[in-house]
């Protein structure tokens, strides 16, 4: 037992997006209390349970009184102000750690990192300056994705730059932020990995699942991934090799082009869209997966029992009739704004593999 | 669309306990907003919503304003005071309708209506007095089962009558209160089947459940029931004659016992424990199906992928660690008196027929 949170602990949740919102009622599914955060007092996982606080991320009298209430601490995103983390881990454990958060928040960090453990990564360079971009691209060749550094997600801060596109145009197109220019692999199909790793070590893995982007939005997961049976295993071996570098406690996403090689593309320290197939195809999904991770209870099975597809459900898409055939997520968000998402529906098939 | 709640819509919740809880889960998942009325400010289900009401059922003022906000109401138990059913049925529709309710909260109205539409019941016979009883058993003979017409369950408000016991003990055991004898059936298994309707009268059915109770409270639940293809197949449309018999929208559980024949033990017009099974082993669960009747939305598919146990966690059970392959519920109840359903685990393996 040990650290093992009781039924009735509180699992503060900074964040209160969907993940937040999903979060928090795998928690109540536990008998864990969640409280969440966010300045937003319509944010959906506000909604969803008695504990919330809106206040900003600076309040500090706020978060000290969240995090004193707490018994663990964690969040939906990855972009958390450094002084809040600072004030809240003086008073509750914050899980998965500041290492974690450290090291994904900053593009750069982050496939320093990857490459230091063994792992691959597209060709990088880090710029700030054009002079510094007119290296970085010399660097990795054309075409290549220019990215800033921090707070980018959904492709957001983000310039593609061809062979014959202009250098003083993408690079103004970043405002002059930290970026990080990425060599465009040229790869057949993107896999993710939804892992989790215990309080004691121990480590867990769903399958992968293959993933269709538009825009730079996850449009469709579906399991399996079409990879070969060692690609699955190298895909699951190298997302375990991550957590256990960051001595990590909670769920991880990681994405991967697939080539000849397996290629990280990044990684998530926090339940994943990609991973929303698991509260219909396995026995224990994502979010009760990570909340057992850190309230210290044991890990469950990763196990899946069916072949899934999870379609995202983008701006109006969401008023679409229910499925008869699928599982509906809906997040409770007010306004469909064009490209927003607005839920996800998961339909299965008996498994073929 | 028509009668269908948009997203964002209330639905207000009569009773606060575990069933409350999921059914207020699954109105978040699909982005419509839970509302419990419980007396029990620490009633389960207000703990896992944003909307809860703590005031008596006879709080008239309560209730009006309770359902002046919902679109729809529903409840999570049978026994509802009827002056507060009447109050809301002013100002909000009620689903499943009272009909349902006047039915089932009586022994031997359900029985006489069962009997009407052509299905199988234990015999029986109404008493109040002890002539009553004398007379009543003489007419089911013995062993017979005395229930109180109203407000029993799990089990309590029963007495088992076997050939020696005396008359007058087990009347007083049941203080006057109306009641009725039942005449035991010796039967092989006991199942249920959980179907609903939906506002259209489209029927969806999940397949039998087989339960083993023990002091008249549910232990297990397993999926497929050990029966005959014919005897499935009977129950399923045993279930669909009472939902169409009593124009009813939501979820409606109908426990048998199998004899040689189908023998209807009860009706519950509401989701029920022998169900929680479809929240791991179908895409869509019991609490899904009854929101989503209740909200005038398309039934989603009953479709079962896995084989499934479910067990109840009475009183302390809940202490035991969560299992490693088994998806826990636990219900946020703080007290664990004996006997008290205080959670439930599940487990999955795959579908052999």
């Amino acid at each position: 037992m040990g650290d093992r949170l009781p039924p009735g602990a509180t699992v503060g949740i900074l964040g209160g997006g969907q993940l937040g919102r999903m979060l928090a009622l795998a928690a109540h599914r536990l008998g864990l209390r969640p409280h969440i955060y966010d300045p937003d007092p319509d944010a959906p996982a506000a909604a969803v349970t008695r504990w919330s606080t809106a206040c900003p991320w600076d309040d500090v009298d706020a978060l000290r009184s969240f995090a004193t209430e707490a018994d663990v601490v964690t969040f939906e995103f990855e972009n958390i102000p450094l002084a809040a983390l600072d004030t809240i881990e003086a008073l509750a454990p914050i899980r998965p750690g500041r290492r974690a958060l450290e090291v994904s928040s900053d593009r750069v960090t982050e496939k320093r990192f990857l490459r230091s453990i063994g792992l691959a990564t597209a060709d990088f360079a880090p710029f700030e300056t054009l002079d510094e971009l007119a290296l970085a691209t010399a660097e990795t060749g054309r075409p290549a994705i220019l990215k800033t550094r921090r707070l980018g997600y959904d492709g957001r801060g983000q310039v593609r730059l061809g062979p014959e596109d202009d250098l003083g145009r993408a690079h103004a197109a970043l405002s002059g932020a930290a970026a990080i220019a990425e060599r465009v692999v040229p790869f057949g199909a993107e896999i993710s990995v939804i892992a989790a790793r215990g309080l004691d070590g121990e480590v867990v893995a769903f399958d992968p699942g293959e993933n269709l982007h538009q825009a730079g939005i996850l449009r469709r997961t579906k399991v399996p991934a079409d990879v070969s049976e060692g690609q699955r295993q190298n895909a699951v071996l190298a997302a375990g090799r991550i957590l256990n570098a960051l001595d990590y406690v909670g769920v991880l996403g990681v994405e991967f082009f697939v080539t000849r090689d397996l290629i990280v593309n990044e990684i998530a320290p926090r339940v994943h869209n990609s991973g929303h197939w698991t509260s219909v195809a396995a026995t224990i999904d994502q979010f009760e997966m990570h909340i057992r991770a850190i309230a210290g209870w044991p890990l469950g099975t990763g196990d899946r029992h069916s072949d899934a597809v999870m379609e995202n459900l983008l701006g109006t898409e969401i008023d679409a009739l229910p499925s008869r055939s699928g599982s509906v997520h809906h997040y409770g968000k007010s306004e469909a704004r064009p490209g927003r998402k607005m839920g996800h529906i998961t339909t299965i098939s008996p498994r073929r593999r």
